[in-house]
């Protein structure tokens, strides 16, 4: 029996399966919805013991659990792969803007309704279905890699406990590649897989001057005004080229590789109507050199969040402000260190402070490191073969921005990431009537299917 | 008699007559106060009658009613001379911060202190003892000039209707010169003429982008940033050398000329006294190739007076925001025109803009006009004679800030102004513990004296 034929003979039980589950309101920034994180993770185990995995246990954290599920491959010489998805989801807020009950999942044609169908659930459940298509292709009752699915509980609520955890499990989640299925694709007619998500940086700028507001009559254009102080270096934070200034901000980029950038290129991308979607923006703006898809995935930014400062109330009040602050955060990508970044502001700021004025920088924490799949590594020819298997097409690359554990996986475990996954950017995840597309489901599973052998080859 | 011996002879009942006056609680931005505003242009009518006035008249207004009193010369070929004060004063409150109760005119040593002795009451007073030293000396029974007393009744709540009783009173205010009573000397070992006042022009500046606030992760370095488009055009508005980049906006400024400077230049000024009263700030800062008395009195500025956009709230908000707002205010110098620099302003802006972004101006009001009293007129220097006669010293130049009607009484009388007064810096004005010192009002009056002779001489 060959894999689509497996997938073909057993896609209704998949989906009546996966139903249950999303049918489970595992709300995980929800502290009411806690005993529900908990039942979806206590379903998933007994339901990947019921499919023969091996080793099935609940992982608990200081937060909500996480499922660790294993199948050892046959030879012990056989590469081994985590996969890591999510079984908590978003909160369902407003619950008015939804067509149907989030937690009552509702098949529309192709698409199957429900909170988490495509993020993060529905992209879990295709690997369970993948990996039993492709022992039954074989005629094996292992697979080709040892596979350790790794299904976190609190994703969706800041993977507080998440790093913590890896430490902990470090040595059970020894591997050689770590597969993220949590993330999109271009379109269903443009297949593609992601190759890194962005990082960020965040910090506070205060310049304080005089030690009240003063009458600007009286001292206006004798003093410092804070608030010109801050317009004077948030404007040099730029150059002419849309270029950051921070010196050093650059050194440790991973460039684009012109590989990547022609991929990028191949993509139907439509400015005019990205246009659109970004509030009705009149003009694209960035970084010289750069295509905008370039500019939002592969460059890092540097933006003004906010800026306050003096009267801002209504009328006018001729002052010279005491204060004027900033929020500022910084988009990173491959290479670049949150910390890092946060300390070469701080140094900036320090040596461009107008005379006379006094600079303060606060960072609200350590930030989000950047994550990186460069797509010339054997991981991710290796998936983008088995994804051009399935999809009978070319498979492109896009990268995305996010903020989850992606970096913490790769740093702690040592290991290259490979981005699969087969959600959309219209499944509204995140917000009302989130779906996932049935036929794609199909498609990652059978992806997933094919990949094992791929990796087996690749990784051996 | 001469004019020593006979102010000398009238203190003690000039004095209690001052009191009396001051008793009356003429707060015009309060309308719990407007009967006692007429109740002191009343008491003011009847004084001035009572001292010889031949003509005296209440005049009525949109709002308050003015005091008007007119003494004409002997020979009708003298010249005409307005002189300017009010006799409305400011809000008392905080209450408690007041020593005596502020309409109970109460002596301490030379000080005399109550809502009014400076500002103006005590003011428009000297020169009721002035003029009648004067002719008590020539022994005459009529002022060398034709005297017309104006004493306003709204300048403390913005003149609203000032302006429109001098076009419709523009007849009976025929003169020469205009001496305005209503403004401070350096210090009483410094006694100074002020030889212009700031005007002023506001203006909000809106920068639009998306229309709404969008995600940084998602376009963050693709499209314009209201809140950088506005740091950016801000910061443009000054030069490296402080000074103002609004096309034209030096254009019409009357330059300071190198006597006036020298004049400046002898005040016995500490820069870092002063730095300290502005509100410790730092260091100094201004256009280069000025003193700090010189950018605060005779230099046109630039402020950012508030700035905001975008998330300025506790936390992070990794946000592009939709729109970004300041407000602005510049002070004018002698030959500007707030119209016109508004009119820059918007011109600029309009060239200026960052691509894709939508800018809006909007201004509160035409603003304030400056003025400005050349130290070369013969008025001034006339007056000066009569100041450095009453205080057998050498008497320098100020300027000061001020929105008071000054400009109006020029413009609409065509004739130039000059500058009489004896409040100092800390009297102050507009604050609990008001007070004037009793010996300066007395030299007031006897340069009032002098100064009727002197300009009838000089402006023949
Ligand atoms: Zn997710
Ligand atoms: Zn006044």
């Amino acid at each position: 029996m060959d894999v689509v034929t497996y997938i073909e003979a057993h896609k209704a039980r998949f989906f009546a399966d996966l139903k249950e589950w999303l049918a489970i309101p595992s709300v995980s920034g929800n502290p009411a919805h806690a005993g529900d994180v908990r039942r979806s993770a206590a379903w998933l185990a007994e339901y990947l013991t019921g499919l023969g995995f091996p080793t099935v246990e609940v992982w608990e954290t200081g937060g909500l659990p996480a499922v660790f599920a294993e199948w050892p491959a046959a030879s012990p010489d056989a590469p081994a792969v985590v996969i890591y998805g999510h079984h908590d989801v978003q909160p369902v807020e407003p619950l008015e803007e939804w067509d149907t009950d989030p937690f009552v999942p509702t098949e529309k044609g192709d698409a199957l309704y429900g909170r988490g169908a495509s993020d993060d659930k529905g992209q879990v459940f295709f690997h369970t279905l993948g990996v039993r298509a492709g022992m039954a292709a074989a005629g094996a009752d292992a697979p080709p890699v040892t596979i350790k699915l790794l299904v976190e509980g609190e994703e969706e609520s800041g993977s507080v406990h998440f790093a913590e955890l890896l430490r902990a499990r470090r040595d059970r989640l020894a591997c050689d590649a770590i597969v993220i299925s949590d993330t999109t694709m271009w379109s269903a007619e443009f297949p593609s897989m992601c190759t890194g998500m962005r990082g960020l940086a965040e910090a506070e700028l205060a310049l304080h001057g005089p030690s009240g507001d003063l009458h600007s009559g009286s001292f206006g254009g004798a003093v410092p005004n804070p608030l010109q102080g801050m317009a004077t270096m948030l404007a040099a934070l730029h150059d002419d080229q849309g270029r950051v200034t921070l010196p050093g901000f650059y050194d440790d980029v991973v460039a684009l590789t012109d590989e990547e950038r022609a991929l990028f290129a191949k993509l139907p991308f439509d400015e005019a109507e990205w246009l659109r979607t970004a509030g009705d923006s009149q003009a694209a703006y960035g970084e010289a050199g750069y295509s905008t898809l370039e500019r939002v995935w592969a460059r890092p930014t540097a933006e003004i969040n906010g800026m306050w400062g003096g009267h801002t109330g209504p009328g006018t009040k001729t002052i010279v402000p005491r204060s004027a602050h900033a929020k500022l955060s910084f988009r990173l990508v491959a290479g670049q260190d949150p910390v890092k970044v946060q300390e070469q502001l701080t140094a900036w700021v320090a040596a461009n402070t107008p005379p006379g004025l006094r600079a303060e920088v606060s960072v609200p924490g350590g930030g989000v490191r950047p994550c990186f799949s460069p797509i010339d590594s054997a991981g991710v020819k290796a998936a983008r073969r088995a994804m051009e298997r399935a999809f009978g097409t070319e498979v492109l690359f896009t990268r995305e921005g996010g903020s989850g554990p992606e970096a913490d996986l790769a740093d702690i475990l040592g290991a290259p990431l490979i981005f699969v996954a087969v959600g959309l950017d219209d499944d509204r995840i995140h917000a009302p009537n989130e779906k996932v597309e049935m036929p794609l489901l199909l498609k990652g599973a059978e992806a997933a299917a094919y990949l094992w052998d791929e990796l087996a080859t690749a990784l051996r």
